[in-house]
């Protein structure tokens, strides 16, 4: 009963053999992302869109939560906008597509599309802070935006990606620090709760920071390739912006004030985060409180009196308390269970001629392959509990492969042999020079990822010059 | 109490007086918009977005509950793309925005800044779609689009503006025709269920239907200045694009078909529907289903015991069934029933030391300025009732304006002279000729709103030529 026109599951590359092209299989298999004519952007399907929702909801809503409002501001960025502060227009203007006509004119003043949109914020801002009555102003924005990346990925890197960007103002720069800071763990929250991927928390270094911030706050988190992924940054933006657009209040006292500000963003890239954290070679493996469906009825020997009503039922049945779906096409249940294991749907439930006799069901875990088999009176009451620890579980493995290639290194040859030998985080002390963090990079091809908040002394000399150490820093190689 | 910093409320102009620029204060001064140094792109400030927040999550549902997912699409669309079908660029060239460079580089292709998303659906819809089994496809997007407009302003015409289009495929013209005319009912009950905005159904003419359709139906409503607005449009693409593109499936039978398409799209062009069919010359006028915030709650006399810890009380409770805030800010109160007015709250329960003592509270409509005694026991069971007679009464005045200012005409004099005392919809009967529809917005500046479905006869005649008469048509001035 194959349909010729579906791509065989079977397909897809093994990740020990070609991690990247394991990747590209399961984004496309898993019907995640589709290519388009415009090099380097993606079409993301409806699977893959359903994911990026529930990210969005869950996200809105703690940023809700935390007080901030959705505004939504201008695509284009004039040119001379953009300029305005020197710092941020070095660190884009390479990476920024350019609209230099409309309609059949000419444009006077090129247009960007926008790669963030601090410039925009802090216009507006300008515009509407007034007194110290007007702070905090606590902005968020959902949208698209552009950066004329090379080499592009779906989800990793693209020409266009999707994300939220907080921009937010405060009277002091301590209120400042605290946002930026407040932001970075809801973002964390959102990964290690939602997503099942544990982040390192940490600060950014000068060189690695956002062009125009005073300090960056990442979370990193770890693939199963050993590459780190920046998963989230929160940045604290000093007074830079508001000098250069002159966003001042008037303080309790009559005096004038810059502001403090931060700015915020979490993107479609968390979707790759997911496929590269918890995928097998089945393909994708999705934590329970993100996935679409979190419970797939299928039901087995369909055209048996009974069967396909049984199913029908049962998907009723856990719907008033999970995500369920049944799938009841045409197409074998073998073809069926490869399927939804490749869309990390969390659990299957077969039900079959036999089944219905016993009164059971059988419930597969996507994570673990376990084969439960379960009365039907119990289902509705235990299937919500074995979502909840498949969502422990996924966490939990995570955390193990994290530690697992996370090691220590007190001389540049150590450095080097681990990063062969279990490619990973790798834990070393820094003097806190541009030169020996390039030279790290130039000799390893490894990045500082962050310096962890929670920082520990396992030397007192530099990893590279062998200089006193200022910092604990995690690198590794990045996508 | 006034601060400084904060514009009068009074300043408002009244719509009798010029239209325009009252229209222009209100999105202003009820914080709806601010505006940023693009040309005719708009900043939606938090109350704005809010609304469009609140328009979206009913609409969105609605899409789901019959059947559409929803997908993301590139941004922009390489130039050879959009040519590829003749109708669809001729009608949108002469306004798309242009990217001709990507960081330093010259494009070798210009890539149009998208103006709708057709040809990006067609040419994914041509990658996945095979067989029968894969119709139909119902899909959605939510995102952002641009128009090089040359007169623009806010909500109605502006060069960005977000929406959402739907793009579908089906096996026969007849199940396109269906799903066109569903999802028109779908905007339709949003607009008068929601929004209490009335609208007219019907066709456009050749002249006004959508660049590359077979028919376009519109929903179309009429503002408080007896202008029209295109509130919502459903295109039947037939299978146009569908042969530009090559999108073909092969059938039952076996043999190679094209599909029949429709798109669909509405804005927050709404938006601007909401504040001329609703506000008036103390500001916005919100139906309570779509107000952010539905009713709030005002102490007077703030400063005095137990006050404020019995408005915040009331607040609590009313937000078990309903969307209510509180104003404690240091404002007057007067000062603050100008502001929530200003936005059109739907209610203001105004609760004082004498109101306390006598167990009541005052609730005022913002819509007809009535003042309702509540006894505090009765607050959580009124307050809902109040507001859906609120919703009610809104739409019926909304109606009741529409028929006052819808009249006949058989001939142009009478057509000209009904414009120019109760400017509003004209019925007039047409012959079908391009040239009369063309002569008629000539001489009088209204063009055809729409050929509705409930035809009538008034006269066997066309309006303007005097020959025989094919349709009845709703023409207007029109935004």
């Amino acid at each position: 009963m194959m349909r010729k026109e579906k791509k065989q599951v079977e397909e897809i590359t093994a990740m020990e053999a070609d991690f990247a092209q394991w990747y590209t299989d399961v984004v496309r298999k898993a019907d995640l992302v589709d290519y388009a004519s415009v090099r380097g952007s993606m079409i993301i399907r409806p699977y893959g869109y359903a994911i990026w929702e529930h990210i969005q909801k869950e996200l809105d809503r703690q940023i809700k939560e935390t007080g901030h409002e959705n505004v939504y501001l201008p695509l284009f960025i004039p040119e001379s906008l953009l300029q305005k502060e020197k710092d941020h227009i070095e660190g884009f203007a390479p990476e920024v597509a350019w609209v230099t006509h409309g309609g059949e004119e000419k444009l006077a003043e090129r247009l960007c599309v926008r790669p963030t949109s601090e410039v925009l914020f802090c216009e507006h801002y300008a515009n509407i802070i007034h007194s110290y009555r007007d702070l905090p102003k606590l902005y968020n924005q959902w949208g698209n935006v552009v950066r004329w990346e090379k080499t592009t990925r779906p989800f990793l890197r693209s020409l266009e990606f999707l994300w939220q960007e907080g921009h937010t103002c405060h009277a002091t720069d301590e209120e400042a620090g605290e946002e930026t800071r407040r932001m970075l763990e809801v973002y964390a929250d959102v990964c290690e709760d939602y997503l099942a991927v544990p982040v390192l928390r940490g600060r950014k270094t000068d060189k690695e920071k956002f062009a125009g911030a005073k300090f960056t706050l990442t979370i990193e988190s770890l693939m199963h390739d050993g590459k780190a992924l920046q998963t989230g940054t929160s940045h604290h933006l000093g007074s830079g912006f508001a000098e250069a657009f002159g966003i001042q209040y008037t303080d309790k006292q009559g005096k004038l004030q810059h502001v403090h500000q931060t700015s915020w963003g979490i993107t479609t890239r968390l979707i790759g985060a997911l496929i590269m954290v918890h995928g097998d070679n089945r393909g994708l493996v999705l934590p329970p409180k993100i996935a679409p469906v979190q419970v797939m009825v299928i039901p087995i020997a369909q055209h048996k009196e009974g069967v396909l009503d049984k199913a029908y039922e049962l998907k009723e049945q856990l719907n008033k308390t999970v995500r369920a779906g049944i799938d009841a096409s045409d197409k074998s249940p073998g073809w069926k269970f490869s399927e939804h294991e490749m869309k990390g749907v969390p659990i299957r439930i077969e039900i079959g001629p036999k089944d219905i006799e016993k009164h059971q069901a059988v419930a597969v875990r996507r994570d673990t392959g376990e084969k439960i088999f379960l009365s039907l009176d119990e289902l509705e009451t235990r299937i919500p509990l074995l979502l909840e620890e498949i969502q422990k579980g996924l966490l939990q493995k995570a955390k193990a492969h994290r530690e697992e290639k996370t090691n220590i290194a007190l001389s540049m040859d150590e450095f080097k042999a681990v990063l062969e030998s279990n490619p990973g985080f790798i834990k070393a002390m820094w003097c806190g020079d541009r030169e020996c963090e390039d030279q790290i990079k130039e000799e390893t091809g490894a990045t500082s990822r962050c310096m962890p908040f929670e920082q520990e002394v396992i030397s007192k000399t530099c990893v590279c010059c062998g200089q006193e150490a200022e910092e604990l820093v995690y690198w590794a190689k990045a996508y």
